[in-house]
């Protein structure tokens, strides 16, 4: 008999969940159904500010697959097709679609619902003028506001803020930072590495103004034209409230799916809810972050594919489990790179780790190597073992994606010494002989057995 | 009583090593001697490309420390000292300075003579305009005849070979690479990686003639004018040879000092020799490879660095242990990038392991982003595991690096399974939302784990 796979959300977490399950199993077997309430599905929400910023010019191009390539895979996509409910007794889903609703069963579900971005009560959020960005639709407005004004500000400093700042600048608007942080990426660095991606950006004409909240003020006609941020009034006449985002788990709540403690649907490694025939993935769901061992909720295209697949997999048969996420991310402003993985100092002792930081300034490149820039890495070990828990990285060209290298020492739980002893490749033009991430675990084991 | 530390060699592995044994017993516990034939220590051998190319203009930049640093530090250079014989028993060395050869005694000695150019038996070999490049003297030499010359040849297309290649291109000088391989990194590369590294030298303008052996051939003034390959002839007024190095061993055979089957001086994990108080590392000796498990030979600065180190440390009166090697290296050509680490299939069959390799066809960045460029990838892995043995990058800028992200997962033996789902970073200037690396190893488990 043939089973019905109905996927809620039709992005990386869906469509690669439904790609895996169809992998292993065939049309007759199983049946699959993605409502996506969009009108897109499988895109690379990453790739928007680049589309903004013009680096990116076809819209499409940050679609990996259309609905036509799934149908061509016997994977039925139907955009425009919000669910509204779920009855996990009956195992069915009501689905609305151009304002009729209709009931549709189930044997197994997914549920990829992603996460939306936030909107707090900030005055004058409602002002035309002010947009959110998540979806391409969302990236399709923003551009074509921006192509109509000479002054913009971001509100929040986090990636989302960061690129879409970097967009505007490329574009020639005049665009200012407002973070109620210290510094930007306050959620993602410590104050200092804060600070030096701060004064960085500034550096490259961008205005930063921290630690302040906003109001959106009106124009004469009605429209946004500008911010205040207690004394300061900065003229824009988009804003773009860069704010994070939460996952989208209230249709999982009120049909009885579980939540964890951060909000977001509660998984196992197998990515099944708690209700028999539910699986969740992706933004709206919770990981288990490898060095904490508590569940986390991130909203990243990596951790939405890697869970995707996992139940996709586990939904054809086969058996995966998902391995937890250090939370390792990447962004970069012009030519400034900002990186980080596993746990800051705070967020260690949080953890219940005895946990000290070095810091290690460096270079991307040989010394005497002309295109050689700063990089500072800062890296959180475990006093007494000196195994490495989180790392930070911000500098130059080509510092960012090192993060990735202790990525995988902190994956494997490895000690700093033993880690700054790896084989990795040097030559001139990348590295210094030691390079950066060698001496930067040597340096955080170092601080972390010193006493021991 | 003041032990007496003779090093005998000041580059990279002795210098390191004087540095960290200085830094765990002072001058009144330990003398430090160094004895350096050459007019120079502690030198990046690495950097003399970039100094003929011109994107280092200051040939003391490639020098890490000098004596006169050192000398601040209680450690005594003794340049333009050779080192003539040792007598193991009686604890001393002849030392050769001014045509006067002296008797030095020791309590330890650090033999870190590093490698020789290899000169096989080539006509015209010794004509003038003939160059090999391992000094800051070579390669002053060769920045200084490069400026009169308007062809080259480049007898060999290794590492060395192709970054002089590189250089010369850079000056605007007709450069031919010749090698006796099929491809260029015939050593390094498998054969149809090492092509793809080929095709893409030929097409930035510089010609490589594979398969062929040279003879130098002399002009009227009995100068090199070019070399003879087969049945063709390039023009040349300069040809350097880039064949490889030996490991300068030969004093310490005939001291008594057991070499390897590698012909460099067989160490053990703290870089003792067989000799009681005699320790080697860097170039002149040997190194555990940690995946065949078999003492191999390397001349890098990396593996001379941290040899150097823990030799030093163990002399200082600590205890530390070299961990082995992966062979991971990379260069570049123009906006080429090669790089390898662990094992390839060949070489993991003869050193045991039931192997097998996939190869995967990438791009450096987002496919959308406009910077992004090819990037291939070939894996090894063990068959009935998917454990990572090895891998080959070819690509544009930024692909090489990523060989230490692979070379991580060899390093813990890791499956590339359990690999292939690590939470590295993602942004679109930066990757896919898969890393290359995560697909090419998940690729390389595929085909080890099929039919398993």
């Amino acid at each position: 008999m043939t089973e019905r796979l109905v996927v809620i959300g039709g992005d990386a977490a869906g469509m690669s969940g439904s790609s895996q399950a169809r992998r292993r199993r065939g049309p007759d077997d199983l049946q699959i159904d993605v409502f996506e309430k969009t009108g897109w599905v499988s895109y690379s929400a990453c790739g928007e500010p680049y589309f903004i910023g013009g680096e990116v010019t076809d819209l499409t191009s940050l679609v990996a697959r259309t609905p036509e390539q799934f149908a061509a895979r016997d994977i039925a996509v139907h955009l425009g097709h919000e669910v509204m409910s779920i009855d996990t007794s009956a195992r069915t889903v009501i689905v609305r679609s151009g304002g009729t609703d209709r009931t549709e069963s189930y044997d197994q579900l997914l549920y990829t619902t992603g996460a939306a971005p936030l909107r707090p009560p900030i005055e004058g959020i409602d002002l035309v003028g002010v947009h959110t960005l998540k979806t391409l639709d969302d990236a399709l407005a923003i551009k074509n506001a921006a192509a109509q004004v000479s002054d913009a500000v971001i509100v929040g400093g986090g990636y989302i803020g960061l690129e879409v700042a970097e967009a505007f600048h490329h574009l020639g608007i005049n665009v200012t930072i407002v973070t109620s942080g210290d510094t930007v990426l306050n959620r993602t660095l410590d104050p200092e590495m804060g600070a030096l991606a701060t004064d960085a950006i500034r550096k490259k004409g961008i205005p930063v103004i921290t630690g302040r909240r906003v109001r959106c003020l009106p124009d004469d006609s009605g429209r946004v034209g500008g911010v205040s941020c207690d004394d300061e009034r900065v003229d824009a006449q988009l804003v773009i409230l860069a704010l994070g985002f939460a996952p989208v788990s209230g249709l999982a709540a009120a049909s009885g799916i579980p939540l964890g403690p951060t909000g977001a649907v509660a998984v196992d490694d197998h990515q099944r809810t708690a209700i028999d025939g539910i699986w969740a993935a992706g933004d709206c769901a919770e990981a288990l972050h490898r060095v904490s061992r508590q569940p986390v909720n991130l909203h990243l295209g990596t951790v939405a594919n890697k869970q995707g697949r996992v139940a996709g997999i586990n939904l054809g048969g086969g058996d995966a489990s998902f391995p937890g996420v250090l939370g390792t991310a990447i962004t970069k402003v012009l030519d400034i790179e900002m990186a980080r993985t596993g746990l800051t100092v705070d967020e260690a002792i949080a953890a219940g780790f005895d946990a000290v930081a070095a810091t290690t300034r460096s270079t991307t490149m040989a010394g005497y190597w002309p295109a050689s820039s700063p990089m500072t890495l800062k890296v959180t070990a475990e006093v007494g073992t000196g195994r490495l828990l989180g790392a930070q990285i911000v500098g130059g060209p080509t510092a960012g994606k090192r993060v990735d290298i202790l990525a995988a020492g902190i994956w494997e739980a490895t000690s700093g010494h033993d880690f700054s002893m790896m084989d990795l490749s040097y030559a001139p033009p990348f590295s210094g002989v030691w390079d950066p991430v060698l001496v930067a675990a040597r340096n955080a084991a170092d601080a972390a057995m010193s006493g021991v």
